[in-house]
């Protein structure tokens, strides 16, 4: 197990036993999530953005256009905090007290650096497209280089990490057991449906596996 | 249609297109949300938490335990974020370039006060529960003094909010309609599964209706 040392920031202190320092689960949160919400701060307001993650070794990346204000704060060595949930479920318990949700959330602070290396971003941008649908890359137009240059690619160590984890049915108090609610989990996933093709598509144009049997 | 006049800070710079401003939008995009992502800022570290919130009339509510950092500064009339995210699909473009996502977004800008008027603070957790499952406050117990003297809850204005909804397929370059790549949506959607009951429910415990017919 490769451990992440909290710092005084990331130690969790709510509910201390749903959290979890394991490089490991927290990569496999961050793998699995298709959206994460960036925060930072401009002129004393803080603002939290989702945009899509991709997370390469011990890196995180995000990108967006040169314009963006949160790419600009982004990577300017401010400080950062960039979050992702995963949510799996509702807890009904027999109290409303104890009602709650089961979900994997990571959150990463960290201040970013430009990725400028071309070939590195070309990494990126494969990335972030093949952990959202593998197979795609190689079935695409990459960029060009005006998309290239209009592109803004920002980069975060996972240094100062956590995950907080809740699974399971909910903690009721032992003198509600007799109560007749019902109690227990309603999962929760996020599911693809049919696709649907593009009106300006031609005609004949089959839709290829990686898309037909896209699961989440 | 009841608008929301964008500030400096709300206005939509980013494919401005995309932005709405309609409150009627904004509300049903909160309402539908079973979390939220609250930024707040902690000597000059932005942070970004996972919580749910629930909508009354023109106000965001948010709690959690009073020991809470996020809660300590939700309350304290500093400058928060509040993000909410409705994922709906994968846009597959033609190009690298004009993936995207479709998604409904909402982000609040407020500073929150402490909700304590004990009618007001019912009213709250009962619509907390039956935002999230319509039927199951009148199904459990409500808190008692002591789970009632340990939450604090925290409200916000919503006042100072835009909405950003990206629906339909992809934008891609007229140039690139003509390359052999499949082009279109996967959607996407919270669904909810079966409901695994609590081990400690006494056998004859029958699913409620409310559990057993629920959907996203």
């Amino acid at each position: 197990m490769t451990s992440i040392t909290p710092t005084d920031q990331t130690k969790i202190r709510r509910v201390p036993g749903n959290a979890v320092y394991d490089r490991n689960v927290i990569n496999a949160i961050l793998d699995e999530a298709l959206i994460c919400h960036v925060g930072f701060v401009d002129h004393g307001q803080p603002f939290v953005i989702p945009t899509i993650p991709v997370r390469i070794k011990d890196r995180l990346y995000i990108h967006g256009s040169r314009a963006s204000r949160m790419l600009r704060c982004a990577i300017g060595q401010a400080p950062l905090c960039i979050t992702v949930t995963l949510l799996d479920g509702i807890v009904l318990a027999r109290s409303a007290y104890h009602h709650s949700m089961n979900y994997r959330s990571v959150v990463i602070l960290a201040r970013g650096d430009e990725v400028t290396d071309p070939e590195m971003r070309l990494t990126v941008f494969k990335a972030l497209t093949e952990n959202i649908i593998p197979g795609r890359w190689d079935d695409l137009r990459p960029p060009n280089e005006n998309e290239n240059a209009v592109t803004m690619i920002a980069s975060f160590p996972i240094n100062e990490a956590s995950a907080k984890i809740r699974t399971g049915p909910p903690n009721d108090e032992e003198n509600d057991f007799a109560l007749p609610y019902w109690a227990g989990v309603i999962p929760l996933s996020l599911k693809a449906g049919s696709p649907q093709p593009d009106p300006k598509l031609p005609d004949a144009t089959a839709i290829p596996d990686y898309v037909s049997n896209y699961q989440r």
